[in-house]
């Protein structure tokens, strides 16, 4: 283990208000010191280190010339808050980061009042900053309030809506767009573009040299008329740049690791702004950390790793992840079937459509940060024959549930939705977990709703969801590895709304959907040996219902355990409507439906969060004993 | 009743390969005769005129240059759609619009290929249009995709992200911008006034003009590096438009009714355009009909109407509208706390929340057509100690899910969600009916949800939001008129997770969340009459359950019943999983949950789609039958 850096300088800062104390000059060392203990940090509990790296001399700058936290200052997304964090009273937990009972690695406003709005979704900052800023305006405070936002956020039309409203209401908001033209992936889609023409410099002070020289030459006695036209050349018609255009008042594009060029700018913003102003600053992901620096995702998301070289610590998996077979078994349909396009929201290779676009690059679609326009994207293509599919964390789906309802599954078109990252996603805590999917996709008429218990049943729902063209289909599938079971050539083709027996008993009946499957296996053992014999089934669709199997594990068993990674009113709710409606409860059932619990859980380990959830080996025993009205004895292999 | 118009020329045209026979000159005649057509035909109907009406020339246009249906033509909201189905095989059914059996207000793919994409909700047609031409250029194929789009859409992020996309991957998409200056309020919002500058014509031209000028001008001679740089100026930097920043080329704005500009550019395009275009054209909402341009929402959706003056029929209500009842108690409760405020996403009279802006307009938002933002903006207000009323309708608080979830719910900020035309809307049909709100709400930790059953109770919980400070709170109620009880000066302040048992009764309760509860009291009548007596119970919160009051119902009565009108996996689902997770349902009771069915039912009139649903007296009355196993005799009443 390296020993800790040495911080003379950051270690006089506790808050904000000890950093106001040091003098400008200084804060070039400040940032040293701040980036060697962040790099520090996160070596030991991995996590985002580009995103904070970039932005380290921006949050001295803005800490400094603001009066956090009575300003408000937002960051987006806020994996670039980790040197925010170490300034503002945390840093004797930094290096409990993401950790189960340690802070989050995004901003929040339960940890800090230095976190005025907690975030880890995208382009959410804007909004929020000029509800404050209106919010300041109302109560008649002088509040600044300043929204930080990269620019890969600017690709979200959340963003613009918000620019779009910022710029009508003309109050006083501070959005400084951080460039460093590059969001997980690279930059996609025209506003990217033009970010990069406008930070190239020459397009920039072009301008202004260009006024000063044909105000030079033309106030010299030259045609009137021409002098108005030029004018209205610069300023009405094109105005500038499209902030200027929306309203704001626009600044830049400046150095962003440059005090120099920092502090002045955000002093004169601070002192003489009056409507919205966006400051466009330049930085570089991973910036002094040479590593990351030369990393092509500058080091984005990392593990723990050694500082001296850079080398991620990475645990030696015991199966390919769901999101490589994913990715994988599309490939290996797609060369099957020229009609197969990928589409994803600016995560290729979270989704695994990195390989589709490796083989496949003008049927693969990478549209930005922009999920509701993924959705309807997608319905176009499917009107025209095509086979979409749409590749999205259950979390970020929920941005385009309007597209999935209004454009996709009214309409019946088979666009057909790759969920990854559903259910419980461990150190990304609550914001990041795929809790809802099942519960707002299952409830629209004609929408297939599948889960994977397993890595090889993933792959067969690639396959059917292929094959399946009479209207919208989902699959979900967790976050990380999969279970180590025997893959096939190529999947199978499952038949829509049929599940599957795992395991025959005739006590208990253990009803999974998805990814609990293993330990309802394990479950049933503990059961098994206590004398319940046990059934276990693996539904496979929670819409369409498999009523004849659900008829029948009701009919020859005395217990009907159903089991998700999902919050209450998805396939348990289903499962319980149609026993309610076929009369099945009318003379006893003993019914129990494991969901997520009803709270936002914190991060921690995945196992750590299914046993809280009751969701585990143990927990799946514990309710079959306690439906029984038994008490648990002798089973040492379920605690 | 006036007679139908004359309409010789119109006569000729079944499909548009007729009307591509009609000579340039004379199609200002079709369009006389078109408009005559649709005005006749919405006077009879009720529907939306304004739309249709600014864009006859449009769509003749389109159709006279454009081979559709083989070239794809995609109406965005689609109401603007009737001219369209007039002139493509559907006059002689355009007197059934918005009616049962009828056709739809809406463009729907099922009703006619030449609707290559069905609408309603705003904002799609960019994303589905460039769906479809990077479809047609997968397949080879030389298909024009042409998006009409009005400005009032262009506030909603998801037309950016779709811009966004389309000029960074360089397909063939026309777009049309139909700027009318006007949605369905008066427009809000930067983009609008960029527009507004742009479409004022001495700008735009201005520039042209300009560019001659100067090109004159320099030409003579000048110093090279002065022509250079105004080059620059011009091209470089500012690009001309926005939408030539986002990779567009850009063309108008033209006079939408005029064929002379339409035509030619139009043609021009169809056979020159290469990559993204955008045309930029102007139209008159309601244009051609004195009565519609004289409103100020230019007729936007009007009641059945005389021809000849304009008046239109209404209905004299035997209650206050649910959305009146929510804007005069929103603004009772705003007139004793400054801390409320209302925001709007373009509905502020379709929300009521026009009250609110008549008295205080500086505590009223209007943000455009932006859900997205309309959530985390009051997410921001909220954590300023405001006291936000995000309104929107059911359908399109869909498009803020995202936000609900990230935002407002994980952060447990008291943002206020009233929700309108909660439930079947008739004549709007399935894309506007507020099916799943109480699905995906209910499923979010600390989110309370209330359903008002009458106008008195929205009253009321219009109060307990305005004074519930420890979290997201919502409350729906439905379209249309109230029942007609009694209202209270003031609501009361309703205690959470608490319902009322409005009628006792010993053997059957029914247990009813939300408007059905009249249906419930008539059954009860009837069953009662039966001699099986009956409780009536308001749940008024889907969460938190009142499970004191779902205990003494279930262990008090044979048969329970849940009544909702919203979809599987809500209110009834959350009492089946507390009574499953009780051990309840061990040893028997007669429970159903009657929901919405699980299909996207067409329009008609809301009292037919409560019988087919179920969700009526009747249909109340039969489920208790058949819950009994009871034949059901003599229940005259509930026929």
């Amino acid at each position: 283990m390296t020993p800790l850096p040495q911080t003379p300088l950051l270690d006089t800062v506790k808050f904000p208000a000890d950093l106001r104390m040091i003098e400008d000059r200084d804060l070039p060392r400040l940032a040293r010191e701040l980036r060697d203990e962040m790099i520090d940090a996160v070596s030991k509990t991995g996590g985002h280190l580009g995103a904070g790296l970039g932005v380290v001399e921006l949050t001295i700058a803005i800490h400094k010339v603001f009066n956090t936290p009575d300003d408000r200052l937002i960051f987006d997304v806020g994996h670039q808050c980790y040197p925010h964090k170490i300034l503002t009273g945390r840093r004797d937990r930094i290096r409990t980061l993401r950790q189960e009972n340690g802070i989050s690695g995004f901003t929040r406003r339960a940890e800090s009042e230095y976190d005025p709005f907690g975030a880890a979704h995208s382009s959410t900052s804007i909004s929020a900053g000029l509800g404050m800023a209106v919010a300041s305006d109302l109560s008649g405070s002088k509040r600044n309030v300043i929204s930080v936002i990269g620019d890969g956020a600017m690709s979200a039309g959340m963003a613009y809506e918000a620019l779009n409203n910022a710029g009508a209401l003309d109050a006083r908001l501070i959005v400084i767009l951080n460039d460093n033209d590059m969001s997980i992936a690279p930059p996609t889609g025209a506003m990217s573009a033009y970010l990069a023409r406008l930070a190239s410099g020459r397009t920039y002070m072009g301008v202004r040299e260009i006024g000063k020289k044909l105000t030079a030459y033309l106030g010299k006695g030259v045609d009137r008329a021409i002098t108005r036209a030029v004018e209205h050349a610069r300023g009405y018609v094109t105005g500038g740049t499209m902030f200027e255009e929306m309203g704001f008042y626009h600044i830049g594009p400046i150095d962003g690791h440059s005090f120099e060029h920092l502090l002045p700018v955000l002093r004169n913003v601070r002192d003489n702004a009056r409507g919205p102003v966006l400051i466009h600053v330049c930085t570089q992901k991973g910036k002094g950390y040479p590593p990351a620096e030369a990393a092509a995702d500058k080091y984005h998301g990392v593990n723990k790793f050694d500082v001296i070289t850079g080398t991620q610590a990475k645990a030696k998996p015991n199966a390919p992840s769901y999101t490589s077979v994913f990715g994988e078994a599309l490939v290996q349909e797609a060369r099957l079937d020229d009609k197969i396009v990928g589409i994803t929201a600016a995560m290729p290779n979270g989704t695994g459509l990195d390989k589709l676009a490796e083989l496949f690059p003008s049927r693969t679609f990478d549209v930005g940060i922009a999920e509701q326009h993924a959705v309807t994207f997608a319905a176009g293509l499917a009107t025209e024959g095509f086979k979409p599919f749409c590749a999205l964390y259950s979390t970020f789906l929920q941005r385009g549930y309007d597209q999935v309802v209004h454009d996709v599954a009214i309409q019946g078109l088979p666009v057909r939705f790759p969920i990854d990252r559903a259910g419980f996603v461990g150190a990304d805590g609550p914001t990041h977990a795929g809790s809802f999917d099942t519960t707002f996709l299952a409830a629209l008429p004609g929408m297939v709703v599948m889960a994977a218990a397993d890595e090889a049943e993933l792959k067969h729902m690639v396959r059917t969801a292929a094959a399946y063209d009479e209207g919208p289909i989902s699959f979900r599938y967790p976050r990380g590895e999969g279970v180590g079971v025997e893959m096939p050539e190529r999947g199978q083709i499952l038949e829509i709304g049929k599940g599957r027996i795992v395991k025959e008993g005739s006590k208990v009946a253990l009803l999974c959907f998805g990814t609990r499957l293993k330990d309802c296996l394990l479950a049933a053992e503990d059961l098994d040996a206590a004398g319940l014999s046990t059934t276990v089934a693996d539904a496979r669709f929670a819409k369409p219902l498999d009523h004849a199997m659900i008829r029948q594990l009701c009919s020859h068993h005395e217990v009907l355990v159903t089991i998700e990674e999902g919050a209450v009113g998805g396939f348990g709710a289903h499962v319980l409507h149609f026993l309610a409606a076929e009369g099945r409860l009318d003379h006893g059932l003993k019914i129990r439906s494991l969901v997520l619990p009803d709270v936002w859980m914190d991060q921690a380990s995945p196992d750590a969060m299914y046993a809280k959830a009751g969701l585990d080996r143990a927990g799946i025993v514990t309710t079959v004993f306690n439906a029984l009205g038994q008490k648990q004895v002798g089973i040492g292999a379920a605690s």
